[in-house]
């Protein structure tokens, strides 16, 4: 990994805009354009025909059976279902927490506003150099903790044409009505605007890869989604009291996700800087996804900075999807961190246990958009409808306000509207 | 108005799936891209070019002054101030209940979340043919409510070339930071990228025409936005308790905001719907905006059904923006409500109210959306962030599971990262 020094030369390399590709319109989106038309105006046939195309799988059922999904958990470890398990109660209990801290309904003089859920949500479970399991708990279970009704899965065939085991059983745990095998933009177009067999639904959640965020940014407007995730990444704040064993474990994880997953260790010792660097050439001896991780690390950093205020602002910047303080005493500097998804505290608080364990969702922001958005949660699957309930008092008190403001905006039927009824109250 | 009969035919008739230039890439898309790509490239020069191209106004300064704010109030009526700010308090009163009923932190077991606002949000107030003080008010103040520490609001020039007085009294009233006199879609890409005067923003929020929509939906994701608001729609359900004379006035003051926007009628009464028709026709005579209401009649349409079950689904199928029940003991049909984006109950409660003083934001989401979506409110103005902290314990407990789950997924560094921990715990 490149070592690199001083604020200013740190600040211009973390320094970013937002995901270019989102607005050129470039040759990537205008072939995901294509296949939402093609699945738009052919349904199943053409979810067929991309998934021989693009996942080399001759599929002949699109939907995967309760009786498939149920039988999964049979023919995996009971050691993966109980992690399972483990993981899924937490994550139900962490968004259970939120929820009970904003369902509150409210009326206020005439006033309210109503709290529901959605009715029916897409889940995207990524497939390609792995299988996410997790993906489909951190998805489905605050859905449900929200109240959502209908859970609808789809996650590409894995290498053998069906989907994987621990994926099956992941959506076992979490109940979810449906679930389809077929993945990439046609998967996406298919829940926005259904097709023989898939049906629409009200948003779509979960990270993919470049097409399925392409496709997701076109449908958005037909249906709700939950944000634009690319490649994940972290951001290890470490001073010299932190592990260099643990950064560079840390730094491996994050590399192995993708060739494009970023990692960057921000720290205010030379000597940390040096050690990582050798400990993370030690520990990748052995890991299978080398070639991943190599390429990931090529774009990796590590950055000296003088002091820790330096390296908390850095990370405000960079907006990260993770952010690791791996400094003495690290509870202090939460508050201090204005943009990241998820604030992990301490050396125990490795981004793993995030990814599957803790709690909260690992659907995340990332490329900065922590900036303005949050982890995937129970706000996403809620929607608030205003009331309003004018009775006598009311209209009096308002009333004359209305006309005056809707004639000052040229608009005389609008003031009409609200005369009459004073007239004849 | 059209008057149609039956169920069947009314919900072939109301039905849509969403708004579909949103994802056909049309030519008005591709002109909105290059304006977004000028703008990107060149600032202000371009800015005030597209303001001379499409609003005829040569603009010597972008940004309205605080002294050229300061002084609108001296130059409209007194009672439109009083109006405004009554309207102003009202609006910042519920949405201060609705905080009140969020804003909660939570921690559990290591475990938290934090809230807080954004920092910088754009308003795009529209301008067109009329000027909109109450878009500044109902966006402006949510996000002062919820914490947002800086707006900037942009609107387009009106005919003489300079904002119209009531705008500025609304930038005035909610304290808006910086404003500036650019509309259109390079008012959207100057939010999103900055130009050398407008600085970029977290989120861009309000309403505007098809150009303001495409150009919110290209930057989604550089920066966040509220939604894509479309034309306004009512849709009134009336029984034959409801007056005739209200519902004709709402179906004007619906029709006389845009030749795109939507007036429906659901009446389970025959004479109503026959009155109303006749009471339109009436009240039409002497409104200024006649051609466009005229324009958005043809397009109207009042259905005769058999009973208010039906009219009910009906109005859950269409997921109208502003729903009005104007039928007897209004208020216990309001939980049948599942997809609205305001609810408007009884007879008093005419949508105008809505628009300027009740309270509620008026910006809501339209086209159908609001099966997904929500009216604008303190939630699109803050962020959580995930707080995970670890302790040895929780290590024990939620470790093993961790790594589990990562050797499933195929992801040993993952598993690596955890084991080490566990090793040297």
């Amino acid at each position: 990994m490149k070592i690199v020094e001083g604020f200013e030369l740190t600040k211009s390399l973390l320094s970013r805009q937002g995901p270019a590709v989102i607005v050129d319109g470039d040759k990537q989106e205008q072939k995901v354009r294509q296949v939402i038309a093609d699945v738009r105006n052919r349904g199943d046939s053409a979810l067929k025909e991309y998934t021989l195309k693009f996942d080399g799988i001759e599929i002949e059922s699109l939907e995967v059976s309760k009786q498939q999904i149920r039988n999964a958990r049979h023919q995996v470890d009971a050691e993966l279902i109980s992690a399972l398990e483990l993981a899924a109660e937490r994550i139900r209990s962490f968004h259970n927490a939120q929820k009970d801290n904003i369902w509150n309904k409210f009326t206020k003089s005439g006033l309210g506003q109503l709290i529901r859920p959605l009715k029916r949500i897409g889940v995207y479970a990524p497939g390609g150099t792995a299988s996410y399991p997790s993906t489909v708990l951190m998805t489905a279970i605050p859905a449900r903790v929200a109240g959502v009704k209908e859970i609808i899965l789809v996650t590409p065939p894995g290498s053998t044409g069906t989907v994987p085991l621990p994926t099956l059983v992941a959506a076992d745990i979490t109940g979810v009505n449906r679930m389809f095998c077929v993945g990439g933009a046609q998967a996406i177009a298919a829940l926005a605007f259904s097709t023989e067999s898939i049906p629409q639904v009200d948003k779509i959640c979960g990270p993919g890869n470049i097409f399925v965020v392409l496709a997701k940014k076109l449908v958005y407007g037909v249906v709700d989604i939950d944000g634009l995730q690319g490649p994940s990444e972290v951001l290890i704040i470490a001073d010299e009291t932190a592990k260099a064993e643990y950064c560079a474990a840390d730094i491996l994880a994050q590399a192995e996700h993708d060739p494009l997953a970023s990692a960057i260790l921000i720290t205010t010792s030379p000597r940390l800087a040096n050690e990582v660097t050798r400990e993370v050439e030690q520990q990748l001896k052995g890991l299978a996804r080398q070639e991943i991780i190599t390429q990931s690390l090529n774009k990796g950093l590590i950055a000296l900075v003088p002091n820790l205020d330096e390296a908390i602002e850095l990370a405000n910047i960079r907006s990260p999807e993770h952010l690791c303080l791996m400094v003495d005493r690290a509870a202090n500097y939460v508050k201090r961190v204005s943009n990241a998804g998820c604030i992990l505290v301490g050396e125990k608080s490795t981004v793993v246990l995030g990814d599957y364990v803790a709690g909260p969702s690992h659907v995340l922001p990332t490329d900065g958009t922590a900036r303005f958005s949050s982890p995937l949660n129970i706000t996403d699957f809620i929607k608030f409808t205003s009331v309003i309930n004018i009775d006598n008092a009311n209209l009096k008190q308002l009333g004359p306000s209305a006309s005056v403001i809707a004639r000052s905006e040229g608009l005389e039927a609008h003031a009409r509207a609200v005369d009459k009824r004073l007239e004849t109250r």
